[in-house]
């Protein structure tokens, strides 16, 4: 089978992430629509495999990453977890890309071209993919091996809910970083700006105020065509600003770069959002350890910072503002996902955290959308399909859930049932214990992976009713 | 809100079932498609709601039927167990319709027109209804009604299936006859037809015999002109037998009407799918004993017996073997329900059971349904949305079966976990439990019916943390 297999390697440059995971790729026609039938149309939903270590015939799972918001083949190269454990359970390896990112466009070119065709794009349906292809997979076996999902962020959502709603499918599900209760009514909408204010105060509280004191430092200077001129020289801009919409744009890359340093705030160099070094949040704050800087000083010990992130290779020519912030992410489909189903009100108060003050407004942000993509969000249709706070009826899921990470504002940090259980990693930031083991590792994320471990363990000789011939160490 | 209530009596010919149920008819507008968002289109579900005892503010529940496959009055109407305890629960009662039948038609007169129209007719798109219905109901609530689901059937299905995938939505589900285990490998095809058998030989064995004899002197008999004339002329047939589909037609329904007998074999008369006597399978049988009785002698016994089924109130001016045999219930729904998800596998050989030998052919009940919907059929579909014989995740339902019931066949006969049990009613038919209560009720029924309702206490003290303030006796 490995014959034809693709050879991924995560990128050489640094020499901790420098191991390779290989696989095949394989494509699965699946329904379109799994819930009219009336459509029949379908298309081809790509898939990795890796076989190596899989030894079916003795009843060893499968270990199936429910894909979210991007190419399948970003999240196999940042899931080492689940290469590393594979061998000793004698897991077969698949990553499930998620419909409408990736090569997986159910109306090829066309898929994002209006609601019609885009409208498949749903949780729902994802899930339903999933359920499919977990089938064919153990279509050839007389007894089908216990699938346990993984999956990280709104792929660790993903995983949870295939447990919840597919319990036939899935024996348990590790969800990491997967913010369930970040929707409306479920969480304050200011406490995500607050943990990513939290990681840049805790590294020097100068930090985070020079932060918080630089939109209006911002607004001050781009208020004059001089200004404007001068910022667009000193942050090299691809395009210089000419509008206030610019600066807008500006102060919203910003915001969504300090949010990415937070959530990737990882021990050691990656390239997961974007190519940063290690503790990138401490990075960004050392040019900010003034706290009395002001004006143009501020504005040139703010470009140092963020230059950590959008160009740390020292390879960018300039700064686009235009390009999105999150790399490989499949962003168009989020936002739209964002404006149908995934609503997650967030909001800033510029006191509590270091962000420009933001109400969530739903009305407004509900016109953004249908501005956008010509659809209007549901408030609380997430909350009906997943079930919101009551989740006691969960069980075989792991939610875990680092401090680091903003999303661990929306995540599960407390059991929910006797065995749908929440581990912390105090140090850890947006599903650290997902990552491939590294010597930089806070002992918490190696707790946790031997935590995921000994779960994995129980659910599966739990379904089989023994424990399997040899037992992983 | 009673002062435009209708006022529903079952018939009053039958002085046990001339109880009388009120309500108020309302509508709620619901997506015709919930898991696309490019189609807007909504259309009005038909619900039925009494709050005669309702006490909201003390967190007394909602008492939620969920429709199956037929106008949602007629459910309400047999389902005097929910009419009877919502007093002491202080309950509101909702009936709510089922998509595509009733008055609850996505597409108007339109909605059978094509698959196009009639694709939404699903159960996952039924149980998204619920949950909106549900929603909207508590949404004036500060602190939502604890929500019990009920269901009969397929009812009884929908009730399980709610609490299996929306527990946030119901806190348990009374699940009356629900063949969820009816789907393809999971229960022998033949078991339906067996019990069936056993129905009516358990009346005299020779009334099972004469009806599987039956079907061979039918043959022989409409093999003629001659013959064909003289059965239409004995059974009064509205169209005369005129060809061997016609008598094909015949046996189908024969074969219905001895299943629907079964089903509705209840101790006291009813008008559920047709009106009958009291034990309508031993009133059927009475023409019958004479395990002798061979052509036109048993033809003429024989129509004696159906006669119970067709025209127990002596009005039939012709037998219409072309009308439905199934009463109010939608079978025109059920049948391309039954072309998509709900595939059934039944079978008989004619010596197990009293049928006309028919295996079960798959490819044979394909080829059908495309020929008359434009629709193929998914074997493995309902298995793999609802999880098939893996209920070890359920909670907080009831299954109760009873043992006349052919549909006890893929009954879940066990409990399933430590709070999704099961029930029997050794001399029940098809959800007795569920109907009004009745002199000639059985023990066990009055059992079941204590039991469900010490269970739906459980749940709703469970999920207030405490016991309401006066328990019901």
């Amino acid at each position: 089978m490995n014959r034809l297999a693709v050879l991924l390697c995560a990128v050489a440059v640094l020499p901790n992430v420098a191991r390779c995971y290989s696989y095949q790729t394989k494509y699965l026609d699946v329904p379109v629509d799994h819930f009219n039938f009336g459509n029949n149309a379908t298309f081809r939903l790509r898939y990795l495999v890796n076989d190596t270590h899989w030894r079916p015939d003795e009843g060893r799972p499968i270990f199936f990453y429910t894909g979210n918001e991007g190419d399948i083949s970003m999240f196999a190269q940042n899931t080492g977890f689940v290469w590393e454990i594979a061998p000793q359970f004698g897991a077969l390896v698949v990553f499930a890309e998620h419909r409408y990112y990736g090569q997986s466009l159910p109306f090829g070119n066309k898929s994002y071209s209006d609601p019609q065709h885009l409208g498949f794009l749903t949780s729902q349906q994802a899930l339903a993919d999933y359920v499919v292809l977990i089938a064919e997979l153990q279509r050839p076996q007389r007894r089908p091996s216990p699938v346990v999902a993984f999956g990280g962020s709104y792929g660790g959502m993903l995983s949870a809910y295939l447990r919840l709603k597919y319990p036939a499918s899935v024996v348990g599900a590790i969800a990491a970083s997967a913010p369930v209760l970040q929707f409306p009514g479920l969480t304050p909408c200011g406490a995500f700006a607050r943990i990513v204010t939290s990681d840049f105060a805790s590294v020097a509280p100068s930090c985070a105020d020079s932060i918080r004191r630089s939109w209006s430092e911002i607004s001050n200077l781009t208020s004059s065509d001089a200004g404007r001129a001068w910022l667009s020289t000193a942050w090299r801009l691809c395009k210089p600003l000419a509008s206030g919409a610019d600066v807008s744009a500006l102060k919203a890359w910003l915001a969504d770069v300090y949010t990415n340093l937070a959530m990737i705030n990882y021990p050691y160099a990656t390239e997961f959002l974007a190519p940063v070094p290690a503790h990138p949040v401490a990075a960004t704050c050392a040019p900010l350890g003034n706290a009395t800087l002001g004006g143009k000083l501020l504005m040139r010990a703010l470009f140092k910072a963020v230059s950590v992130y959008f160009n740390h290779t020292g390879r960018a020519t300039c700064l686009d503002v235009g390009s999105s912030a999150s790399g490989n992410l499949g962003d168009r489909g989020w936002d739209f996902q964002s404006c149908t189903e995934m609503v997650m009100p967030m909001c800033s108060d510029g006191q509590a955290d270091m962000f420009e003050p933001q109400a969530w407004n739903f009305a407004h942000y509900s016109d953004g959308c249908h501005k956008r993509w010509g659809v209007r969000p549901s408030e609380q249709r997430a909350v009906l399909m997943y079930g919101g706070k009551e989740l006691s009826t969960a069980s075989n899921i792991v939610f875990s859930n680092g401090l680091l990470d903003p999303w661990s504002s929306g995540g599960v940090l407390r059991n929910v049932s006797d065995t749908a259980l929440a581990i912390i990693i105090p140090e850890g930031a947006h599903h650290l214990d997902l990552r491939e083991s590294n010597p930089a590792d806070p002992p918490a994320v190696r707790a946790a992976r031997q935590f995921h471990c000994d779960n994995i363990r129980t659910w599966i000789e739990k379904h089989q009713g023994a424990p399997p011939s040899d037992k992983p160490a």
